[in-house]
């Protein structure tokens, strides 16, 4: 990917978080990366070709983030690794802030904007067929369809979670321990020894 | 509530499920409304007003439509009042649609719109404990900071479902189906004995 390209899209992502995907006009897009509008034209034909790709943007960057770990760590297991995987979606970062923003309002969005339907439908998809098969590693005794309905529900609460927390309605430490209560349900675990080894397991 | 009143938050609900809130403009909305902008900030004072008190008439429509039942009908039962009242907020009917559209929408811009996080917090919290109340009511074994989680969950998991349902990424009845499994899952029901009665206990 060009930088420009990169520049753009960055820049996208903060407006959307800072105006919303209705207060996206190229003008403001060009003059926040520093481009001329005709450049973004010549990247993305039009805007809702920048929704889709400021979409895969925000993904790509949340597929990082929660994949982050130290390599000198001892491996987490399945569990943790499911756990990681959807607790990182809740951090106090500028990046994770930003990324959460974005997608809550590209989600919120599509009800008003259909070109972003199908595109946000793929990518939930996918996210599912992702987290299910976590949860599969971590719980091998479950079927397909239940580890896919547990994926559905995971990240359904998490995005509700998200929005509850960056719109001030809950403390972020608050989703952290109901969405990490959550995936021990959903994985059949004692409430008791998920309360002590915490979220790190 | 005046008539008038009444028909300017019809139309602010109008007017935000079809623009988003950032798309309410007051002459917009007295337009909608049928009435003068000045009729507009003698009511509401001015767009914060519109909002919050638009926000406690969705609510307010809410808890009529999930409390709707045929008075010839047996008692549900604490687990039934749970579920119907859940449960009713996916429903495809216009006035359900519009209002979760428009509650989605505030929730959504209140990471934007720093006047509407307290009202908006508030609202909040007086679902979660009315849901609580009759999680205990359903499962009185549990304490109530159990019943409390377990309601922050349910109805996070519900905004969450309910925003994928409007944007298009999965079918209602897909979303009632993981709602309903999640509801008999805080519970502790049998999920084979909850399959069998279905939506209606």
């Amino acid at each position: 990917m060009s930088d420009r390209r990169t520049d753009i899209l960055e820049a996208a992502t903060r407006v959307i978080t800072r105006r919303g995907v209705r207060g996206l006009r190229v003008g403001e897009l060009a003059a926040e990366a520093g481009v001329s509008t005709s450049l973004i034209y010549y990247h993305f034909t039009d805007r809702a070709g920048i929704l889709r790709r400021t979409l895969e943007f925000i993904i790509a960057r949340a597929d990082r983030y929660t994949a982050e770990r130290d390599p000198a760590a001892a491996p987490l297991g399945p569990r943790g690794d499911l756990r990681q995987a959807l607790l990182l979606e809740l951090q106090d970062t500028p990046e994770v802030r930003e990324n959460s923003t974005a997608w809550g309002e590209l989600r919120a969005s599509a009800i008003f904007e259909p070109d972003l339907r199908e595109d946000l439908a793929k990518a939930t998809l996918a996210w599912v067929q992702e987290t299910a098969e976590l949860i599969g590693r971590a719980s091998p005794g479950g079927t397909a369809p239940e580890h896919a309905a547990a994926a559905e529900r995971l990240t359904s609460l998490l995005e509700g979670l998200s929005t509850r927390w960056l719109s001030g309605s809950i403390p972020l430490e608050h989703a952290r321990r109901l969405l990490g209560d959550a995936i021990d349900a959903e994985l059949g675990a004692a409430r008791d020894s998920a309360v002590r080894v915490g979220v790190a397991c």
